[in-house]
């Protein structure tokens, strides 16, 4: 089978991650750069026999390109986007899928209509964690679900940011706890702030709700904890269930433990401790399992496996965030039809009369 | 000098640990203990010579009881102060200090009017971790604050409980907060259920104002969380402040460091770190330390160390909390002249217009 | 039933402790205590309707005096034992039995002759989380054992030592890694030195072997390491469990486990992890369950649950640790045949040629 | 200036990090790879414009070859370097240097004559932590040194070993132990065994002493811990540091801190605690940091920054430490002139008489 072309729009931080993902998928070959900055872009690539185009256009003119990674900033998304899906490319863009609902919405439509694969960039559903996590929810164990609590603070990364943590950090965590819950996200309350961050904000924590009267979900981002934190915490009815993003540790602890007998000691553990599992996980790496699975779902014709509909609901969420705290004031996702494309109503945020 | 001498009312869990908190304290003496269940009140009692009463109106006509502790149940905290008010005795009321706040207005009015002492007992303040915190903010250890985190989680306690955790939690913490920012809380947006508690709320988690467009509060309480914790971190310009209750320790966490060299490291511990410190503290026991805070105010005559009116503070935040869960809106708390009580207006808590 | 009476000889720290315990144990009471220094032992004793005798002896002819706990400094163990035993006392003596083996050998032969129980205060042994590891060690829970290693280490303690590390410290792991194993320590070598204490030595670390070729051991005991540890951890084939002495905290975590996936973190977090599981386990105060077991042992006449034999054979390798160290030299330890007092044979010590 | 052309010897999983790591260092350029199992090598070679050779000879032929990496079985080490340093070429040779001293000593004497850099590849010296912990202890952070304690345990690694854990791992740390103590190792007392692994020893713990009554050391390797960690911790009069090979976390805890006033923490934490500090560390690979040293000398013709005769003395304590553990007794290394090659005497291993 020859593998697949792959052209790479963006050579920043990200991009160069894509780069070392793609030497080592057997099943596609990176053939191809577009970067503005040539210095860069050659930096990057090396001595790896790929070619350097100063636009993306110019990429996909190149006929070997199957298929295009999105790496450039999240506003250039769209459009660039639309040019490769208008020449028949498939297309892997980063998360967010774009930075206007329209736009997102817009690139769905597109890729719907030319019959070609638009995945988005999700890396965290392809975290071993997340999976795990996702099935011992489904399989009841910790029964009934009470909340959902993400944490994705740290120190300023040193790439490029265009955008701020709501659309940086949360994207990430408002699709995977809709993913492991397999609820929709129906009310955000959200405060935050641009703290140190020259144009953005820096900090933003939220309450949401999830489903008709479902669970609770708390979200904390931040670029100002000097300590990275990924964390992904949920309680239910029988204990807690906890992942690490970063190590991909997943903890089940149970709530019904052996009642203490030593006071003194329940000062500082509690009256009672259900027993802990940590779970023997094979770990790979998010990036490159994403990869492959864009490549798989192009050369076998399967659905995305992130689809552009859950990238959209993702930027929805976070948009949503933002408005709430922009304004102090609670959000209400609307349960749009998300599912299907052609139905997809006017911008789902809705303020809250309250 | 003569020991002071001290009536305990209500021999429960926290009861006990007066009990033997007192014994510990060479300026006063317990000699008396009022609760109708006689059994419970001697079993703890065992073999100090220490009188019991069926009913607190007995304890207080025992002319050796100079002062007065009161662990019994919330819902009674109010008249059994007045009553200890009325009988001229001192009184050092457990925490929260009363379940609505015209009664606690009116604890701290008696005692003002009849010169007697009515110290509330937040334990948190004798805590050094507390202490150090709120020194390290007041001298700018961080520079500006940014935010207030505190958990307050774990398992059900075994004691008995007659309040949910709005009152029996979360008015640690907010007093804490407000204590170690020097601020008072301006508006809450909290949101939390009854889960598995027969009948209080056993889940909060509340986004806090404090001033006038002053720092962030994150507060989460429950009695869901297998694993207890207690802590509170704060998040400023320059670094990052965490204690824990229970251990007490306080570290700083600095936020401008050396920037990784190393990508793959990086990735799981950030792209920069700064230097961490652990504070080499004194430990003490908090109670041990709240009751010779007491008695030393009784015997000095100077001002409690937590008023009364510190304490409506708390309360009005608490009821703000469970406000906004039960209705799910912002409530904004109205800055109250509460440091004299006399001025002290009609309840606190009013709804925001959204 | 009459509780028993218990005399306690000896108002340190450690005599503090046991006057805490005893008051909860409703089986027996603390009727007496003596010690040289009056002012301290009535500090202790506080309140409490116990009398004060500034000498074992006249503690001796008070007739209510049923056993007595030795909680005097170690080199005393030995003549205050046989004084309470020719006395017609059971004695609970703290650990080490005595600081000499003849003086361990004429105790447990004393107290044989008389009919008292003497007990030795070997504590952990009352830590569940000893039980708990040496339950699962026999069950064969990770199969054939490989090595024992055992961490007690921690700031210069505020007591009062009479004794090096080896008879404070190592003694608590010289028996609690043969209890565990099941297995009697063969031969020691050991290192140490006087670093900062005035008199003792102050650090030893020690290979053992336990059994004819079976086991190693690692034994590391300072009061130089500035934070407090209590570990074991036995390796064996399927896995690693280790205990917290001080949290009893009790974690299995299995050998065999999932391959990682992802090089760079392999590189942080090894090849492959198995699960790992913390025991849900009723936590009790070790002390507190000692004299539980004591006064029990002396009420129903039973066996001491740790006899004077097992004293001597903890003291055996203690005096071997620290033969070793000074000789630098390993040192071997005969199987002696110590489960019959009448045939002990002289000091079980003996150096080997190397 | 013209990168230096380097040739890579073996291309097994530490080729393959070598490979990667050279392609970040801008100075030199990895033009051959040399390894009899094509089909890894063209693996590892990917795409990359790098010639493959069958043999190591054949690559010593290649003329634009300045220096080699010689990443194959440590068995083959001294015949390979051999050849290399006979060809001319400069010579970065894996840890151990080899596995016999008279290996070693040739290599060294063969170097010196030949006039090219001989280095050995002890790549922890390259990370930071080391640097840091050992400038610590020069300017005395801990005054007087009484101990280092290092752990390097783990799963048994996916990669090809015809080595145990003696030469394998130990070597790491008896090489890092002498040089950031600034001691050589005098005596070794060290037991292990082979538990599962087929053919090599895999758990070895050992008690060192450095220089002349100097401080004491204790190390333990081995690959059967579930739970992969490397360590070193140092004790001193004036507290200890800790460094994490893993993530170059350095820690110095003071030993001189508050004396604890609350009893019951103080059982857990113990009675007194000193501060603590992280140090803020640059980050950086160490084998990247060691390729780029390797260049450095090379070009710049400056001392090899890892002699081969500290390569040999790691190697000669490494065998020590085999030595003991074989005949279980305590072993003495020589203080032999290691610094001047010509006078380096026959093995440094001697039998100690007890």
């Amino acid at each position: 089978m020859t593998p697949l072309g792959i052209g790479l729009i963006g050579a920043g931080r990200m991009g160069a991650f894509h780069m070392e993902s793609w030497e080592r998928i057997e099943q596609a070959r990176l053939i191809a750069v577009a970067d503005p900055d040539e210095r860069a872009a050659r930096t990057r690539i090396a001595r790896r026999p790929i070619d350097w185009y100063p636009d993306h256009r110019l990429l996909l003119e190149c006929a070997d390109v199957d298929a295009v990674c999105i790496c450039a900033p999240s506003a250039c998304h769209a459009e660039i986007a639309l040019d490769a899906i208008a020449a028949g490319r498939h297309v892997l863009v980063e998360k967010p899928i774009a930075t206007a609902m329209e736009d997102g919405l817009r690139m769905a439509s597109a890729a719907h209509l030319a019959g070609v694969k638009l995945m988005v960039g999700h890396v965290e559903r392809f975290n071993p964690a997340v999976g795990k996590l996702a099935e011992l929810i489904a399989r009841g164990a910790i029964g009934r679900v009470f909340r959902a609590h993400a944490t994705r603070v740290g120190p300023l990364p040193a790439r490029v940011r265009d955008t701020g943590v709501a659309i940086d950090l949360a994207t990430h965590d408002l699709d995977i706890m809709q993913f492991v819950l397999g609820l929709d996200i129906t009310s955000i309350y959200a405060q935050g702030s641009r703290c140190v961050h020259p144009s953005q904000e820096d900090m933003i924590a939220c309450l949401l709700r999830f489903g008709d009267a479902g669970p609770w979900g708390l979200l904390d981002v931040n670029w100002l904890t000097p300590e990275k934190r990924r964390e992904l915490t949920v309680i239910g009815e029988g204990g807690m269930l906890s992942a690490s993003y970063l190590t991909q540790d997943v903890w089940l602890t149970e709530s019904s433990g052996a009642p203490s007998g030593w006071s003194d000691l329940a000062r500082i553990r509690g009256d009672a401790e259900g027993a802990a599992v940590r779970f023997a996980l094979r770990r790979i790496e998010p990036l490159q399992a994403e990869l492959e699975a864009f490549a798989r779902c192009v050369l076998e014709d399967t659905p995305e496996p992130v689809s552009a509909q859950e990238g959209c609901r993702a930027l929805a969420a976070a948009l949503a965030v933002r408005d709430s705290a922009a304004h102090e004031r609670p959000v209400t996702l609307l349960d749009t039809p998300l599912r299907r494309v052609d139905d997809l109503p006017a911008p789902p945020l809705m303020p809250v009369a309250a």
